[in-house]
């Protein structure tokens, strides 16, 4: 029975470039990329890769060697995402977002031979180089991303690379193109990802082409993605390779609409424009989106499908950027996983709920994608599944193809990720009878009072519910007799006429903050404190920077301890665990 | 770069057997199978395979043992392509239709070390076992599948081995059933199934567990199946696994609606009764669908997604089931491919087309599917790809890890289908400007009429247009002047008045019938003989026997031969070619 050979025919290795050909091959006609007046289509897209590929090899790039690329959502970087692991070699997205100085320890780490990057960030690139050692600022290959659409004047000189000149003078054969899309090994890497969690050094995930691919079809799977999508690139595409995105939407046989600046214009005319159907985007875009008008219905077949992540987004939120014309989904991911781990999936009875139950479900991170082998949600100590009782929390773990290969010359991170042979997500949460896993909160979020877990997620869930309050982050603060108790920081709603929304109506007291969460919450998980901010410190993706308020929070104090209150807390907190219990 | 070994965490083998494990956990309270009164949910049936694996294995069943299976489409059929390749085993399901004989051939190539067969087989058995040699027989563990839902007295001894006992009996641990999900290999044989070709000796396919899950995966998102459809089983699960719908249905969390018998009362009560929202069948299961009413479009949500192959759908036909409230989309499989290869992905576009171009277009084989790497038509003489316009024919190739990995012991027949790096079709087309293959014929259907290629399916297409007639196959028959000419048997419709026919306005004369084609086609590829027959002889899966026809042909004669016609008939054969051509 075992005894036949696999062949050419049958055994050729898993990588999502061969969705480019199949997409240049089935789609013909249809329209890849828009990006301003630019217009491509599959098979114009097909070739441009197929000559920057070659060109990429013609500057004596070898398999496994790092291409870096610094910039926004423009063609060049959806392009690189199949030319440059055509050539054999490994993308490494930057986030634009970061400073000089994490960008020249990346490159430092990544040992790239080749640096992309978009013109607007040349002075950002001089600090760079400045800050690199001088061999590998010497050895690096620079090429300039020069973007027609921008007002920037090329000032390049002559000795400068320039990315359409590469395209232009990339010489490809058939027997050459051939060797492109023939990969050796589909565990071989493909992308080299900078986590941009909230930990303090960045970790290079090292993904593959077999978890690429398998990864780009189970976001396909999960979100229900149709055929010829037109899918606005909102999410950055340097952020986890736009969740596998770039090459879920050439699977699709897509549209790529491309924008350099997210704004609330840009997105509604682009919207418009060219009849988006779907989109990806972190909650706090959301805030962009309620910047602007009710799409029109009646010209599009239906919503805009939008995938969210990064967090869980708040309820209230979700109802008012549906109420726009949008169609909020909510899939849970990390760089870890390559992309999107689980999908809250719509189970049609829902639809016969309230809409407060709707967007509780809908909250939640969901089930696991299908390239996933298995999801589970374990205790930190005794390594045993939780019940599936929506109330024992434990870290989620997952383990499959799709998961990254590990961490960049890093062993002892890999070491920790791989523990028990799963991939610790560092994710704490609870599995809910009907299967679905909700994140309570990441494990070094957690705030333990009187040796009680309290979910920070479940008291922002909370507050976020407030009318009044548009963002809101929860940490712990010490306590003298509890050890830790939750420390609330609030940025509150404009006054905006619009929202119908009055500045003397504004909750401006911390006080009523404090009642409104015990109205809402057990006793013991209220915060003690609460901090009005104009806006809440975040890092590059717009995730909220937890480290930083809990550096603020340890030198606030909690003014209402006395030896009389300390026996009323322990009254109250005992009474709220039992009723928690319930 | 590329030191990172390969670990626990993130290199599990793909099989689809870990979508049962996944639909038990993620879709805990859904409902898998519907048989009659029985009613399982994803836990239950997760249950009853990880039992019947256990008691396989306590059977002796070892890796790569051959376990063979004759049964309709019941509970049981669907649990064995879990359960056998759970407990190592291969599964091989065999088509019912079939005589003893071929069955005995079967089971003599296959060397099973089970046979489950259904109990209303048991006469059938008794044939069988008959012409196996005595070893064999001997050697051979039979297992009775009892059906509570039929009538069929149980008559087995106590010595008899039974299905649910079985089940009853398995002794399962949480090591055993982990070590049931963990498989050493993902090149390994998921399932041996013989292809029911209209070639003379069958062929047994191994098909490997990466292949089952890339197809299963690849038919998901070729036909567009969201989560937790209602699945009618009306397409046979031995024939390719039900087109890999067994295993997809369980990667979407689907419920499994099975039926012993396809009849029209059956299909349409079962659809209205859960609510079915998918099905797959073969043209020729379109004329059962016509004997029922319309669907109850407002007590659904949409019509009834059909899926179909194994020979272009006839656009008139197609019409008439859309309206009864069915969406029909044609796919192209075999059993070598592991399903289906290519679908009819629809455009958008295509909506704005009036009707019988859109049926045209719907005819169409379509694009590739996401888990095959390349696809192709290449002229079988230079190996060169045709060129895409729609006109050059040449013989349809493919390319990737979802196709089999050869036929068993059968050396000669694998290098032969793998030849040049390819599979090997057999299937002639032509590719569309718009990247869609169209199958002009078999290779070995092709009419050859003075040296000129005729589609038999081309001319088979232009009469079932023809609102008389029910079924049309062509073949060609021999011509003293031109080698070859069509040959046409046809199936009228039956005068029932209901579809508004009436016996005297049946087209009887074949000479109305040739007169016919020649206004819808050149005049060389026009039938010079019609035959009127009661039915068509077809094969066990309801494909049209042609080499039965063909050998009908060789007896005929063309009447109309004589020295003076010679010459007229090679007018019109040049200018029809002229024609042909423009």
């Amino acid at each position: 029975m075992d005894n036949l050979a696999l062949c050419e025919a049958n055994n050729v290795p898993l990588t999502p470039i061969t969705f480019l050909k199949r997409a240049s091959e089935c789609y013909p006609n249809r329209t890849s990329i828009i990006y301003e007046e630019t217009h491509f289509t599959w098979p114009e897209t097909y070739d441009r890769c197929c000559r920057l590929a070659a060109s990429l090899l013609s500057l004596k790039i070898a398999k496994n060697d790092v291409v870096s690329v610094l910039a926004p959502n423009i063609p060049a970087m959806y392009e690189m995402h199949f030319a440059v692991p055509m050539a054999g070699a490994v993308l490494n997205p930057i986030n634009t977002r970061l400073d000089a100085k994490s960008i020249a320890a990346i490159l430092g780490h990544a040992q790239p031979k080749i640096l992309f990057i978009d013109r607007n960030f040349e002075p950002l690139l001089r600090e760079i180089l400045h800050l690199l050692p001088y061999d590998d600022s010497l050895n690096l290959i620079i090429i300039f991303i020069q973007d027609e659409s921008t007002n920037f004047t090329k000032r390049g000189s002559t000795k400068e690379l320039d990315y359409e000149d590469l395209i232009r003078r990339g010489k490809t054969t058939s027997s050459l193109v051939a060797r492109m899309f023939r990969i050796q090994n589909e565990h071989d890497p493909i992308s080299l990802n900078y986590t941009s969690g909230t930990t303090a050094d960045p970790k290079g995930v090292v993904v593959s082409h077999r978890g690429a691919y398998l990864s780009s079809l189970s976001a396909i799977m999960g979100w229900g993605m149709g055929t010829c999508p037109v899918y606005l690139w909102t999410l950055p595409m340097f952020h986890c390779n736009g969740w596998t995105l770039t090459w879920a939407v050439a699977a699709r046989g897509g549209t790529n609409v491309c924008i350099r600046h997210v704004t609330a214009p840009k997105i509604f005319k682009n919207i418009a424009l060219h009849r988006v159907t779907h989109m990806c985007c972190v909650p706090t875009v959301f805030n962009i989106l309620l910047q602007g008008k009710p799409l029109d219905l009646s010209k599009r077949s239906g919503p805009v499908q939008v995938l969210t992540g990064g967090s869980s987004p708040p309820g209230a939120l979700v109802t008012k950027v549906q109420r726009l014309g949008f169609q909020v989904m909510h899939a849970y991911g990390l760089t870890e996983a390559t992309g999107p781990a689980l999908f809250c999936e719509w189970q049609e009875e829902w639809n016969r709920l309230p809409e407060h139950q709707m967007m509780k479900l809908k909250g939640r991170q969901g089930v696991s994608i299908l390239s996933l082998a298995e999801v589970d949600v374990k205790n930190t100590k005794t390594q045993e599944s939780v019940p599936r009782d929506g109330k024992t929390m434990g870290e989620i773990v997952i383990k499959g193809s799709s998961v990254m290969k590990g961490y960049l010359k890093n062993p002892k991170a890999t070491f920790e990720a791989f523990k028990h042979g799963w991939l610790n997500t560092g994710d704490m949460g609870v599995i809910h009878s009907d299967g679905h896993i909700e994140i309570k909160d990441r494990s070094k979020d957690i705030i333990i009072s009187g040796g009680e877990n309290i979910s920070s997620v479940e008291v922002e869930n909370v507050l976020y519910k407030h009318h009044k309050i548009l963002e809101a982050a929860v940490v712990a603060m010490p306590h003298p007799v509890w050890g830790e108790t939750p420390c609330a920081f609030v940025v509150l709603e404009k006054g905006e006429t619009n929202q119908g929304y009055r500045e003397d109506k504004l909750v401006t007291k911390e006080r009523d903050l404090i009642e409104y969460c015990r109205e809402n919450l057990p006793r013991f998980m209220c915060p003690r404190k609460v901090m009005f901010m104009e806006e809440l410190p975040k890092n590059g993706n717009g995730k909220i920077l937890k480290p930083k308020l809990r550096d603020m929070a340890k030198s606030l104090v909690v003014d209402d301890v006395s030896s009389k209150k300390i026996q009323q807390h322990e009254e109250e907190f005992n009474g709220d665990c039992l009723t928690s219990r319930l």
